[in-house]
């Protein structure tokens, strides 16, 4: 699973139906000795502990890999490391790389690889949790409005998850800085202004400011940019009484969003971390059983 | 568990009858799953180690989780890791971190944190490790004569330990460079010259020095540290024949103790070490089991 | 197990009979809960992960150390470290440091130690996965040829492996640059130049060129190296057509040995990466067994 275009609507929908079914306490342990890694170039709390968690719940064998510790620092590439953790016997591995599709020099590599985040690229296993958070609160997605809020130019999110919800038959709308959008990457999107998109959507996902990935130092304050740009207490009330509230975390909170509202009633910041426990474990459950593997 | 004063003396004898079975080979595993991770925001070899074999021991499922990779470098709380770990799925956190009582930010967060140390506040895990080794020597406290020297006023051992030895009737007194005391944290504490302490007390604790926490430089050169506040040879013999002598290491050898001290036969530094895994054992299914966990 | 010299040849046979068997799908699990932690004080892919599998697949507890978190930035020694976890209940230790026989400082302690690699010293479950490879493929050692090309003066695993093979009735040959041998180290060995050693050898092992041992800067580019030193297509053609090529790995691409010969017929280089999960196997559940644990 590279990203989210390798995916037909049924599968995708197939992925939720089970994810579901684990958020509802369903268990499934493999039924042999399974090895998976998880290869993190680039920082993570989210994305790796849920991908640990999901890994344990399924009853596989966890192998660390720390890139800081390991032969990366003498000069090793992605290929031959995995293609090494592929001899040692590692049987699946996530990986997430700075690098835009970073997983294309790792076609000839027979391993199942999920990627955990390509540069700019995409993060399909987000897209698979947002679904499924989307999908538990709606039941659909034919017709529903989404607006998707910021730093669309750096975020993996807003690519995979606009395509994603297309796909399955939403209205994808876009709002931010005019220049952080890269118009050929946003095919079909429309802009909207904030105050506006606000009163119209279903869902707004609010993306945050990749500051590491910016060469050039912001032209706007974070004061500034939550006043034109963020979710402020008064457009919050300008929502949709059933809207609700999405954000991929890490928040910078007061930018993005009024730090008071991470928890409000209408935010699923957090649910949506939950359902990554049993998005990552259906995406998994998955990739393993298309290579023989069998889960009880 | 966040600090030593939580805790009234019947817990504490409780914790230390419970670590102490431990100690005598009792075997206790989770009937559930449950999943604990270990936040060390500071260096630690003994402290996590021990958190890491006491959870395994228990039969629990350790998730990795490593500062230095993690969202904590994109600016994200601790608040909001914390909140994060709660929603994948995580039952229970152990947390190091350099800023005192840390855990009053976490205080809306329902997940048991277990503290395992807070800048220059408490270490209470050291403290039930350190009372079990004692408690293990002279079955009782009541009139023991406790000695605790050194870096008085940066160590959260000499806090926690002195207010849980008072609180169980024993008597405690510092000694080692005046200007290294802080007098509010110290109440009632009775000040020895080091030569006069060793002749008295039942149990010596000797302090690191916490170079790390020293922003000044420090005013005296090692090897005159260990002649004037040190545990010398000569210090050691002065000692009455059942006294112990104890250390949380790292030890700075030769300066806090002479380094041949370190395993002579007074010596419980290592003993004490071997102590952390089983008090740390108590505290987890403590924790655990007030939540409604189960062991059998 | 420290180095290849304290092995007897029938022990070296006895774990390369033990290996075979893994490799051939033998099961074996401890009948006990027995921890090994992995001290790594040098970066690694390939041993520390082969390590962390191999111990996985004999059923032992895998307790996590991390040097660039624990307690050495205190300035806590090796021997501390490793007395540390001895008394915490860690079984056995493998360690990879980059002092020569930082084991020396060990021996008071009694917890068995597996050697990951010490400085320029030795490797000695690099040779026996070597070997395995070896005796794999012919059946036997007498009277193979065996080339070792490159950076002899800084590998630990042309050290190892030369003496194990002449133990066990090969004939060693050097080549690589002059300046790279230490006379002292390789006794006995014959300096062959590459163009005829090639023709000659039926295994052609090759060392990394060791860039971050090299403390001048290296006197010879890495292209020229690749001609008068590396392994090439033309010299690949001249080899003996049931000859083998290995390499410790990681590879520098396009020096030591030319890119496309990497995955080619004759190379054994990811073979061998898949012999050392079950070579350490063998010597795990070797050194365990001498202190009484057992396995089924």
């Amino acid at each position: 699973m590279l990203t989210i275009s390798d995916l037909a609507p049924e599968t995708i929908k197939e992925l939720l139906n089970d994810a579901d079914a684990f958020a509802n306490g369903k268990i499934s342990k493999a039924k042999s000795e399974i090895f998976v890694s998880n290869l993190f170039y680039e920082n993570s709390t989210r994305t790796k502990t849920s991908f640990d968690i999901a890994e344990r719940k399924l009853g596989l064998q966890v192998v660390p890999f720390d890139v800081s510790t390991s032969s990366v620092n003498k000069g090793e590439s992605l290929y031959d490391t995995v293609k090494t953790l592929e001899a040692l016997g590692v049987n699946l591995v996530v990986i997430r790389h700075f690098q835009d599709a970073y997983y294309k020099e790792l076609e000839s590599i027979d391993l199942p690889v999920i990627n955990g985040g390509d540069g700019k690229g995409s993060h399909p296993t987000q897209t698979v949790l947002d679904l499924l958070t989307i999908y538990q609160e709606f039941g659909k997605f034919e017709g529903l409005k989404i607006g998707i809020v910021g730093d669309v130019k750096h975020s993996r999110v807003a690519n995979s998850n606009a395509e994603a919800l297309r796909k399955l038959g939403a209205k994808v709308y876009f709002s931010g800085p005019s220049e952080w959008f890269d118009e050929g990457a946003i095919i079909n999107g429309t802009f909207v202004a904030l105050d506006d998109l606000v009163k119209e959507v279903d869902v707004l996902i609010l993306l945050r400011i990749q500051h590491e990935r910016h060469g050039e130092k912001m032209q706007i304050s974070l004061g500034k940019y939550h006043k034109k740009y963020g979710l402020t207490k008064e457009r919050e009330k300008a929502m949709k009484p059933e809207a609700i509230i999405m954000h991929p975390a890490p928040i910078n909170r007061g930018v993005e969003i009024d730090s008071d509202l991470v928890e409000c009633e209408r935010s699923r910041i957090f649910k949506a971390m939950e359902n990554g426990v049993f998005a990552r474990m259906a995406i998994l459950k998955h990739a393993l059983e298309s290579k023989g593997f069998e889960f009880e």
